[in-house]
């Protein structure tokens, strides 16, 4: 009899483990009524597989939701709560959220306000949800188009990282999710931009991954309700989200990393202007943006629009719109108001 | 200048004020960035005058929603997050809700789940409201007629009981509450049986609802989560859920503490059963059931109909049916497993 798997680490109590699924079953405790595992189309087809031998310490019921960002909305919510009653899931069943970052934001959502909450965790299958959606606390669904309008902070009973499941994703996604941990790097530890090159199957994926949770951790254990540091960890984010909204809008094809890597390399330049990052270090984070995302371009977005899509977004969150930058690699500095003009300015970036 | 207004108790942390609410604005603190009227069409009619004169600290917005049980659904959930978003809330917003349970349920749901959650505080407007519903940290709404299925457990700011506020209501909803008073006479204070009379404007009122506040205290601060001892509180609400259920099913009118004052009274005859309860109590609350309801028919529920709606809620809840009962008058007895055939037995304690 092999020893049950250790956790990597754990973050504000919630134990990370990383490899092999199989292991899953082993650190389960035995008091649940029922499983309820949610899968999006995707994983339900690339993925399930590997969890349907599993032993489950009750049983087990599937349930099945569209893929992608415009499925995490409350309809889906509807659905997913419905199928939970419907397999009859009470107070003491789980709720296994197989996937990205969208089925463990709404799944976990989901979880934590089925009959007031009701335990959950995530089998990640992303690399933008192993270092970053499945990491942290935070769930919740889009509300007309607006990101995470609605949502809670709540711990799973664990994260479950397999770099296998990595096979099963396109290219793109995996480089979608490599912008985050780009933007790791740039926040919390520069040697991660020296790990990434643009031959995905060259790297050291294990490293690469273990490194990349490691700085979320450091901000989400410092922070863990986002009322200060945290928001260190929304570099390229905000260009990156308002170009992301005018991508959905307009019907633009353009994946959340993508616009997040975008966003860095204008923030890069902002920072450059107002906290002092120096020439070298914008540098290094055009190359890396630039190995992972050759032939990624800016979608043509007025100025002026997209200034409003700023404003609007985060005023509408926190009431002020402020830039988190860094002055240096690894170094964030958050709380910057920067001027429209210097925001026009830095558009023309790649002009 | 007046003291500011201090509070009556305090339950897990969570102040509880009782007097005028005028005073209100004096005990807010001043770093809101604006505030979110939830009122329902009655309490909008009737309570929000008493608060279009206090001064907010910050801009004071108004959303109105349906009255009763059948609007604490999703859909009015939708509305108000959306009235949220238009009228500009952000993460230093706070909603205060206005109204009976339904209200404070739903708002205290909306709140702690808008961005993630933002403050809320409770204005409470019923009987069942001050002694029970918005004390506590339940949330949430019903989902397609289950009661409570989706929700959160949080905390408002504070809780606001003006007991003038109860003379905005009809008396047959005074009545309703009593049913909370005298369950929580059974469960934990019988003195507050002998507070209870049938005429309504005789009672004092303000050591009736505080003392009726302080059992609700007792039991959520031994078990905040409601993992063991707080469902004592559920005494009267195993037999009187299914009613509820049933008339809403059937369009019978029943309030909900018609259906609790009708559960005890079943339930007294249970706990006499198989919980030894004494003669001279069960026609104790035989008693003050009657004083406040003393017109009040069970709906014609046939017996096998009210034990499978019986089964199928607390099973789909927690996958087992016990019983709260009470073992003598103020002491809680849980956890009874109860056959099918006594509860039919005890379904003709009135004919």
């Amino acid at each position: 009899m092999n020893a049950p798997p250790t956790p990597a680490m754990t973050i504000n109590d919630v134990p990370v483990y990383f490899g092999d699924v199989a292991g899953l079953p082993d650190v389960l405790s035995n008091d649940y009524s029922s499983v309820h595992i949610l899968a999006d189309a995707q994983t339900m087809q690339f993925c399930a597989p590997a969890l349907r031998s599993l032993s489950w310490p009750a049983p087990a019921h599937w349930i099945a939701m569209h893929a992608g960002e415009e499925a995490k909305n409350l309809d889906t919510c509807l659905m997913v709560w419905r199928q939970l009653t419907d397999q009859g899931a009470d107070r003491h069943s789980l709720v296994v959220n197989l996937g990205g970052g969208v089925v463990t934001d709404l799944g976990g959502f989901c979880a934590a306000t089925y009959l007031r909450g009701i335990r959950f965790l995530h089998i990640s299958t992303s690399v933008l949800g192993m270092v970053d959606a499945a990491i942290g606390g935070k769930h919740g669904v889009d509300l007309d188009g607006l990101k995470n309008y609605v949502g809670v902070f709540a711990s799973p009973q664990l994260v479950w990282i397999d770099p296998a499941f990595l096979k099963t994703l396109p290219d793109r996604h995996v480089r979608n999710g490599l912008a985050e941990v780009i933007k790791h790097g740039c926040v919390g530890d520069p040697d991660l931009l020296a790990m990434i090159h643009g031959d995905l199957s060259g790297m050291a994926w294990d490293d690469l991954l273990l490194q990349s949770v490691q700085v979320k951790k450091q901000f989400v254990e410092a922070d863990p309700a986002e009322r200060g540091i945290r928001a260190a960890l929304n570099f390229g984010h905000t260009i990156g989200h308002a170009l992301e909204t005018f991508a959905l809008e307009t019907g633009y094809d353009l994946l959340h990393g993508e616009a997040v890597a975008l966003g860095m390399l204008a923030e890069s330049q902002i920072a450059r202007e107002v906290a002092g990052l120096p020439d070298a270090a914008v540098d290094r984070i055009n190359t890396a943006v630039r190995q992972v995302f050759p032939e990624l371009g800016t979608p043509a977005i007025p100025p002026e629009v997209l200034l409003e899509l700023i404003g609007k977004d985060k005023k509408r969150r926190s009431g002020h719109v402020h830039f988190a930058l860094i002055s240096a690699l690894g170094v964030p500095s958050i709380g910057h108001q920067v001027a429209p003009d210097l925001i026009r300015r830095m558009l023309s970036y790649d002009s």
